[in-house]
């Protein structure tokens, strides 16, 4: 079985944004599909998991773009495995045309955890590393996220945060709040005119704790830089996830 | 060119509701695909109304399901046009498995609309009638549903609106609130627990103004006998949409 895993979607035009082009929780949808595809063939995927109990879960996720496809395009996204350690992989993406015209390129780090207690467990290291590629995935590995919901804004002013309660809708097979969710309800706190003239050149999110049914949450956003915002999303004065979002 | 068009899914287990079920948006998806590429290798898709400044705008949409495909289940949709007006065309669409057991069936009424105007526009009959099928779809067709934002509640109490505003993620690629998105803000109208217990038995809406960015709506729920509700998406006092739920 080959290291590299390749699938290809299609931008469709029923589920772009208003500007007719993908949107980050739909190429995160495509990324989690390859991953899934690419682990699954090679037997370590959602069932095989399920089988012992465990399950996948997304830790970190940073996505850069150079270029969105539009409605109708072809997406062909490759992934590989490029670190295993005992407690969390890593896996790589690259998003290209059928002419292998680079949109971007993704990174993600996953942990496994026992389905009952919620808690992390170890990886079988050795079936993952007959895996590992060097190929090389030209962007910042998911780094340390400054807090949005601090009070020191750079400004002075602590913008106040957005409400939000979890919903039916929002969760996903675990009955947690769905990975993809958080990051369509964070981009929500940008306005549609921000999307008009700009892109985003980097989103980068991390996953702490799992959303739950009912939970209140306030989600934050706070301008770092020019360009440069760190967002988050809180219960109880605590994040479940922080995230970073980098216009072009 | 055949009459019917198939076409197959898979339930993916991220994309699934807390229960491992395919949820009614994802549904909704499916058929918007199915139709959507039924529609373009017959000459009438996408591409083909854009070229004439023209779009398909779902109008109505019933889905009435005997069982939900099940996370990593494969979903075999054929579709077919059972009628066709000088503004209207009727579509049917018939849900199965692999061996045909019947999940669903599902009825849509279509309108074309100038992309300039937003006016309905005469279709294109005789292209369109060449694809009529007569093949059985077994549900009743889209009707008058009741107004859940009238004050005259059976049990004289007037439930009090949830408030949402239209943002980035809810826009579909002509600006305008995402068909499907209409379908998962008034499914989070009820709670986990309703999902826990029960499944939708039939789904009815009727889209009947324009969802724009940044407008605030009342979203309402009403009960008119047992497991039978009306709901509405309010604007301004007026109801851009209706739908009615079926629980099992």
């Amino acid at each position: 079985m080959e290291k590299i895993g390749t699938y290809t979607f299609v931008a469709e035009p029923y589920l772009t944004d208003f500007r007719g082009k993908a949107t980050l929780p739909m190429i995160g949808n495509y990324l989690i599909h390859a991953a899934s595809a690419h682990a699954a063939s090679r037997g370590f995927g959602f069932s095989d998991m399920s089988e012992q109990h465990t399950a996948w879960v997304l830790s970190r996720l940073a996505v850069e773009m150079q270029e969105y496809p539009a409605a109708g395009d072809k997406i062909v996204v490759n992934t590989w495995i490029d670190e295993v350690a005992r407690l969390f992989t890593s896996r790589c993406f690259e998003l290209c045309d059928e002419q292998g015209n680079v949109y971007g390129f993704a990174r993600s780090i996953w942990a496994a955890i026992d389905k009952a207690s919620r808690r992390p467990t170890v990886l079988d290291e050795a079936r993952l590393r007959a895996y590992l590629s060097d190929r090389p995935c030209p962007i910042d590995r998911p780094g340390k996220i400054l807090a949005a919901e601090s009070e020191s804004h750079t400004d002075g002013c602590l913008c106040s945060p957005v409400s939000y309660t979890v919903k039916y809708s929002d969760l996903d097979i675990n009955g947690h709040l769905n990975s993809i969710k958080y990051i369509e309800h964070l981009l929500d706190l940008f306005g549609k005119e921000k999307f008009e003239n700009q892109d985003i050149q980097r989103l980068e999110i991390a996953y702490q704790a799992e959303g739950r049914y009912g939970m209140d949450l306030s989600l934050y956003k706070k301008e770092i830089s020019e360009d440069r915002f760190a967002l988050a999303i809180c219960h109880d004065g605590k994040s479940i996830s922080r995230a970073m979002v980098v216009w072009k």
